[in-house]
């Protein structure tokens, strides 16, 4: 199968989806990666060679999955031009992935609202498309979990390849966001999940074949240590 | 595992769950079915001894599934008394399911509505509870499929079973009904499927390791005769 | 009253609004037709020609409601110009009919979503706007009902018109679809309904007043054979 | 046609419904009104005797429509023991109406709140029910309006019936409810509307051949006095 | 602290937010604010010089708050040039404030919601952005309630300023919301507030300690007249 | 200001709202406290005399707020009779306070669900009633937060008090949930906040005069170490 994952900024994918796209990638999947922003915004460190590091960070970030495409779109200006929409269209259309995971309409940063709507709007119905955990998920309601505990040490490792963000404070966030979704499906500390939304739509109404398996099951109060309750 | 369905009146469990109840027998499931009304009111012939004649026949509807288990609340008047989530509570406690599947709370009886809301208290946060599609599927947003094709033949001869009701309304309606939940999923003509809602609650936030597959995923305007566009 | 349709592709307006359009033009309302895009994307023969003999398609299966004026947009980029809106925008105002009918926000294929926003924003308070059914209804709540059983045979014929889109699966589709909407209002098998949805908005709180009137109440259980239950 | 307004105190049906009722009886409609709780704790004189007041004040108040059917329910208690629902289920069997007309489930007091799920609980799918407006609207979204300027005196008067209660307020409350609903309309200052809700539910999917028609639409910026802007 | 307030025509601040902006400069606030559209297209007597009209009304209405910024997008077309984006970010960055208040992205007019969208699409994640109520609030449900009381005489002489626009009637509107706000909060005759709405979002889950304070709470059947019940 | 918290089992308040009642406290204000159930299916060691257990573990660990009132349900059936909610009431009353803190209609526990129900029709229009937290958030928006870091500590003793329930589990969940709700305001780690919601209602629209303050906003990306990110 074919997977594309679309990143408005170069360490999102890293940070949102990292988890799930190993899954896929170490089912045999073919994982496509797409950066939508430059980055050059990003970070307490703003400046001219900011471009060029993010995304020699990004490429080592990302080595494992698949070389990234970058559409070099300017930071904070995602959908400002009717360019944008053309050059992520036809960077999908290019690829004709069996999925798409990008951001959620609901996400804090208008960049990722603006890429969210505008995949949406160029896949159509030809492709279905799900949406990746929003920062610190508010608004945000998953539908969609996955266990990403025997992952989780390498997603701390590709996010910090960006050393331009100060990326510990990324790596701090994840280990809250995700260890917060293990929790939500009763899984005990130590455990990480990923959480994804997904609305059914004309022809892509149940998507759940395509899919990683859900986390186990886990009744409340088990009595041994196999639960967080 | 151990699926208990619960529907509202006699022939509820045919029209509405019968094609995902056989899957799970299929597969080894323990099915247990349970039926709260005596279903007294139900069809253009009401009268003394409907209610026996229902019983006989559901059990002969739904004989390769399992024995019901009448709970023999009056028809019409699920809820009214406090005793009713007493008797559906301990029923089924004294199963301990690993899946329920009810009403929606969205359905136009109000049987259904009563009988949702009691089995969603009864079971707290214990057993994941999933919602069988409505009448007519006003206000009825599914998220899981099911195809039943193969078992749709079947389903039909389940619900014929119900003479004291007229049946071969609720056979038209079955086909209505379940063909367009397959043309949802761009399935082709001839092809049927039921729906279904779940919602995520702590700790089942992701319940996809219980269910069936999802029906095959059939993209739009497929050149061959596999889809219905 | 003038009325204006607005359909996406030039086979739309036949499959989600010609019963309700009919019934304007037969109470002797002004019935106004605009198709935004040229097709040429549409069904599984894409090519050259296709435009234009989708032209003369669309001409003669609306014959009898009115002469469509076409806007040309290419198919499947419908909203990635800033001009389309003006196209759209200017045609409306040159019209500026008492009723609009295009397609919802949550329809399946992106050309509807971009006209139904680009229609609302074009129209903003001077116009009421109502969206008809989508494809297979997902995500879709209608609130008015019109009853189309006796203009269901033109609207068949209309949409066969469409030779170059393999037209008998639209056909089939509409008979799913409109049968179960009249299915909905409990009206008996051979029936069929048109369903859209209109969302109060200031000045237009209540439309009730230029709609044709609503299908025949049916009750549950009805003793003849009038109803679908 | 057989019309059943039913209010949870002995005012609310004067506040709420009187203009629609009005006009349901002017066309020749049976009108029955129902009165659940016997207001024993409304107003500033709370006290033994007000019950008694209270009945004949609303009498006398809705005289022109219809005699009352009193309940009797404990003030500030409805829904608190099971069997206000037999009474309530009971009585609205009794008179078996085309259509019924209660509070909505948002209102602000918790008796409205329980009259309506009681009442839509108990006429399950087989009577259509309507919801009047909130007191102050909050977190109500009506989709039914109707002009009630030509009854607003009428309305005010019986209103004012209810001396035990200090009616005036009610009377100003009425003229800021009812005339803000008329300008959600674009009704010019001097008109009254009183607002609705209605969902679709199976088998009463569109129900508008019941209710009387909605207020002239009404277009912005009208350049004579026609509108409210 | 800095506050923006950014209205889509000449006189929207006037009637929108004019009672909180006076309670943020009363306070001590430097008060921003922006004029998106020309107004060229507002009210009974379009013309030639209408737009300079509108400015100087506008400078006048507004001179105890702050000197306007006119974007003179023309009337109408807000949203409709990809540039408007740029000029309304432009210049929202150019002040950075710490706090905007705009329309809704439920409001009636089309130049509204856009502004809406665009504003919040501008400011991201870096500045907090609250709504300010509808043409006769239509499915906007505020959070946020403000006592204007004591500066609505203000408000109204701000008002009409807008000689151009037929004034009186925008007073009587907003005597009309602003009268029914306060009594949402059961605030006695003769009070009068406005209401707003604030949605959650990272960084900014809770600007309570942005904003003054909320109106006394006035408990419901207060015996003396400190009440609108 | 008199404050009252209702917690469905021995230890809901210490979990879900010890912050912001020490709070309440702190500033003056008197806390009342209630807990609905006697806890006896609490935890992993249910047996006879672990009701009388809890008691005396919810008082020691409830000490320096107030001196709680235990209303002796049986645990894991609250609602199942309608005496509950006549005791519940009762106690509500017979406090009358300014503010009603308990659990969310959308939490996990259906003793959570009920008494939410329960609290909310008892106080009718008279109370105003906030929602905490529900157990890992699921279908939760909140819209207010309260900052608890100087009270963790706290906060985290007095759920150490509930030896029989294994509490170091509880600890780890406040941990979890309490930073995750800080994050969502980007207070930096090592800060813990409680989530609460309110929905305005007659004649409660905005309560923010009842609560403590807000969190300190903390914008993106702060340069030193004073946000999260």
């Amino acid at each position: 199968m074919k997977i594309l994952a679309i990143g408005a900024h170069p360490d999102d994918i890293e940070i949102f989806m990292f988890g799930l796209l190993t899954l896929f990638k170490e089912r045999g999947d073919q994982v496509y990666l797409m950066i939508a922003t430059d980055g050059s915004k990003g970070g307490v460190n703003k400046g001219e060679l900011l471009q060029n590091k993010r995304k020699l960070e990004t490429i080592s970030a990302l080595k494992n999955l698949s070389s990234p495409i970058f559409l070099d779109i300017t930071d904070s200006e995602l959908g400002d031009d009717p360019q944008h929409k053309k050059i992520i269209k036809e960077n999908i259309l290019n690829i004709m992935p069996d999925l798409i995971i990008t951001h959620s309409q609901n996400d804090y940063h208008a960049d990722h609202r603006s890429l969210s709507l505008i995949a949406s709007s160029s896949v159509s119905h030809y492709i279905p498309i799900m949406f990746c955990d929003t920062l610190m998920g508010i608004n945000f309601q998953p539908n969609y979990y996955v266990d990403i505990t025997d992952i989780f040490t390498m997603k701390m490792k590709a996010i910090l390849n960006h050393h331009s963000q100060d990326p510990q404070r990324f790596v701090d966030l994840s280990i809250l966001m995700n260890s917060y979704r293990a929790a939500q499906c009763n899984s005990p500390k130590g455990c990480f999940a990923e959480a994804y939304s997904f609305t059914p739509s004309f022809p892509f109404s149940d998507i759940r074949n395509i899919l990683p398996p859900s986390p186990k099951l886990k009744p409340f109060y088990i009595e041994d240590q196999h639960g967080f309750l």
